[in-house]
């Protein structure tokens, strides 16, 4: 067993950050000393969240050097542009950091920039982070002292277009990625377009000129393409809480046998389950839990590869994620805390 | 004013019959004389319906010759494979029909016996069919005495797509239509798929690998290309009752102000609203109403365009598709019934 | 027909705003000449509310004297604490206000400044307001220039338990009132409680030890039963956009058929429906409609009422009930606009 | 540590034995060794619950003798009328038997013959049969080789009344439960009111003269008040998928501080939390987790209680109350298995 760590979570009071809350609090090399949120500080974070009731015995506390003076591990699930103010400082204090929020996954500061509307506080470190992607960079993460996790979108997209990428299978010219997902992304944002009235029974799509984890899918998917690609990608509102769904279009330019390459591709991968041909994954198949589920077929026998890949965004997408790669970087079991699977229905 | 249309709705237990009865409600050239259904002759309708207790004092009759007898116009609301055996008759006693089913969609009847499991019981009717669309067929329909109305999927992706082949801007051979629907386009089924508890909090992809409506929309676009298209079409399942959303995909092989073309194209047209450039249609502009409202996007100034098309799938995909086509028959307004905005939220 | 009334609707932005839109619509006496909104003056109404594209060709505007002066019937369907700032000024110019908000409901100036936290800014007038529930002030109501509608809990409520307090059946000591909304009574306001992400899949109580519709509610029953009455009032959030429904206990002090008493009691009333004995009404059965749909039970043939009773809060308990109060004033028919049955499912 | 035990579960297709499933999966005492099902025998039970995929490594099989030959705890997650024909059997081989449905719950045969429709199998083994309530049976559960667990409405009925009705403080003669439930407590029965689109957007009572759990609570009720209770028990179906609200209504005959008695009643319980003065359950707060959360309240500081009890009607409400009775009977902690928080949102 590794050693127990002291571990403190950043923002405290989003969905992000309850979820880190309910994974740690089975993780038994995980002792999570303090919550922060500037606005509830003092306030019980089980009267934030009820479900913690019982389980979770600390108050929200301001986030200042003294809070985090005797951590080990702190994870950030922050909005964007804000960890990026206090990470320095934590390492330089020897922390290890994982960082949930977007301020870490590009590489080229001035497009981050671009999309996040603030300039950097801290380019030179950008480097120094790893994208928290387990399936792409597991020994990389294992070292780092600042995992900067993906994004829930590109988590669905980029394991769904991965192997056929890999394998050189498909022009990566026109790749189309129609994604879907549930509110929660969205953290508890207090915009109209969120609230129940305004979104039960109704679907829609939005940011289709431009998302801010275009350029990130851009990026690793061109990291893996070696060259740049070319990418349509349309995200969607869906009447639910968690989930996201990508169904992901590609021109083959070879006929080969996908469900074999995609069953190589991650047969040894604890939290990628490549169903069997034919099936379709449904995101209440992965809620609450760290998998990702992908089906791929190609439509009548045709030169279009359809991959189906689903996760809940708030695991596998955000805290889930975060915690393999913390994981990881202890050393201990990667599916830690991690095993237990979703209720359903 | 039209003289007044006695009507029958065979199969008025479904929800696009109960749509039907809806919209007939307060139509003044309509007297709904007859409801039928097998399962349930002798039940008053309001009882099945009870939003119509007050509005509606039929009980549902047996569909027997009889029953139609003194009827100008029968609508099927059935699911497919039933009207193609009462169809002849009532051509032949002088009726006018219009189906809300499937069975004279589709040109070939082969490739019709392929796709539904049965061979078709009056082939010979199927070329005297006109495909109720009206935006294609306007002036076929007012003169028809059998109008075979388009499926919901068809309908938001044939509007979806047309202006783009019509004006030969887009590659064809690799079309790509995403679609979301509501499971009232299922109809009551009694398939465990279909329960609260197996849909809400959930989204999934199905019929991957061929769903009904494929060989339905190849058969209109291939109309409009004057040649085969190649169609990649993935239906999906959202937790909601009412809509269906398509977003569509389409390499442009000239660069010109889509935005132009499809303002121009739907002009005149009172069904189809063309949102201002950037606009996003949600499901719920159309609830409950006729309309198809589509945004054209073209992401990042690329070569790949994308059609947000939403309709009602119960109205404009079914009952209100079947009144505006009965408007033109009977030379009534073709709003007539059909212009109050649905209620929103 | 009834002369042609210019209207104008104050505070329409919100979902009764847009609610009295949709009816006012298809009014053939109403003209709908102003809608206003000071945060979107200048914004069209169609942009607001997409499902009127093309059905109302309107910007909000701001209040003010100019807007309303060749107007005869004022809507006002602002916030509580709103209209009576504005009423004084309108009824000495000889308009005639139909008041969706709380500002004219209670008799007592002292008591609805407790529930409302503000003094009343023109008590004086509050005597000269009719309560706008057809089916207790009708003829008031026509006579009125300034209606003060009811609350959507006690419309349902009120209408729920009347027949049993006016025949003198129950023990009005020890009443309970277990009513259950849909979010849209909320309006769109950006609480955190009524995002989809805390909604969704769960349901509460809320207000237990105090709502402000209890004295609403406590002084029509009171005045039905001529003496104070004993109320237990817990309203619950249902996950769902439209409806209430009130389930109501009474100790009964007499045993007769309770459903003869119903239907007797609302034998006239065109929106109010006394469902079979035996039978449960369902919200959806009355949405987007005005209709109150009721049931009364007696389980076990015991000593206990059971009322059921069902409204749109946004029609019947708000803009149906106005457009009612409207007809009523103008001398149209009581029905007009209002007769359309809803969309179900 | 207990010794593992063998486990069986029988009727593993429907929700409850997927609930045991996933508890189980967590049980460091517990080895499933067969889950059956008649229909699905042969079928992979991965395939039914896919979240269960690379947990569950059995298929359906048979129920018959030799499935149960080597286990040592036998639960039955079976439709009512099914357990009581094979429990004789098991109890004779040695067996533990834990009953999830409703065959040994009514103490008088002929009560539960007139409720359920059919004779009991064997009357001879109810006495034998222990309620399945930990609070209230703590020991006898400990000791028993039959146990017979709650329904869900009993549950959190019963719970809310206790401290009430232990402490004299309520007439019961005029108990009134208003209680709301997502639909998973159905199962996966195939009835239209079950589908998705006859539920969502809608809210109903059902079962108001007479459910079969009214016979249960007040039986149990009744041992609590050693006396005939009067209890008007009122179900409501809630669009969502898990949970249970029931709101109470009590007359005092004593004013005490309620929120005393109920913190000193519950002070010892792992399961039952009883909220701050003031506060309100929502079902989302025990969701997929045992607990129960109350919350008491005296509106108006009147004659009237008002208790608020949720729980997750899969979990306290059946499968974890299942696994707590497990845990007393094999001598592991109560909370083995359950002390795991619900993700929420």
């Amino acid at each position: 067993m590794a050693d127990t760590q002291r571990v403190a979570i950043v923002g405290g009071t989003g969905y992000a950050g309850a979820e880190l809350l309910r994974l740690l609090a089975g993780h038994p090399e995980a002792e999570v000393v303090a919550v922060t949120s500037r606005g509830d500080a003092g306030t019980p974070v089980a009267e934030a969240y009820p479900q913690l009731r019982g389980v979770i015995d600390l108050e929200f506390s301001v986030p200042e050097a003294a809070t985090f003076a005797d951590c080990d591990v702190v994870f950030f699930a922050t909005p964007h542009a804000a960890a990026m103010h206090d990470v320095p400082a934590l390492l330089a204090a020897g922390k290890r950091v994982i960082d949930l929020s977007a301020d870490f996954r590009l590489r080229d500061p001035a497009l981050w920039a671009r999309w996040y509307g603030v300039a950097h506080a801290c380019p030179e470190l950008i480097e120094r982070a790893v994208y928290g992607l387990p399936e792409l960079n597991r020994k990389a993460i294992a070292g780092a002292d600042l995992v900067a996790c993906p994004g829930c979108y590109p988590t669905a997209v980029v394991l769904g277009f991965k192997p056929l990428i890999d394998a050189g299978l498909v022009d990566v010219s026109t790749l189309v990625a129609d994604a879907k997902t549930g509110v929660s992304g969205a953290g508890k944002s207090l915009k109209p377009g969120f609230l129940f009235a305004e979104m039960n029974e109704s679907f829609k799509a939005y940011g289709v000129d431009g998302h801010r984890h275009l350029p990130e899918i851009r990026q690793v998917l061109g990291d893996l393409a070696r060259g740049d690609v070319g990418l349509t990608f349309v995200p969607h509102l869906v009447p639910m809480i968690r989930g996201i769904h990508a169904t992901l279009y590609a021109q083959l330019a070879d006929r080969v046998d996908l469900q074999a390459v995609f069953e190589r591709a991650y047969a040894d991968e604890p939290f990628v389950d490549v169903l069997d041909a034919g099936a379709t994954p449904e995101t209440r198949h992965v809620r609450a839990s760290n998998m990702c589920r992908i089906a791929v077929h190609r439509p009548g026998d045709g030169d279009t590869a359809v991959v189906l890949s689903v996760i809940d965004n708030l695991v596998k997408g955000a805290a889930g994620q975060a915690v393999q790669c913390f994981n990881l970087m202890i050393g201990a079991p990667e599916t830690r805390a991690l095993a237990a699977p979703g209720p359903l229905p």
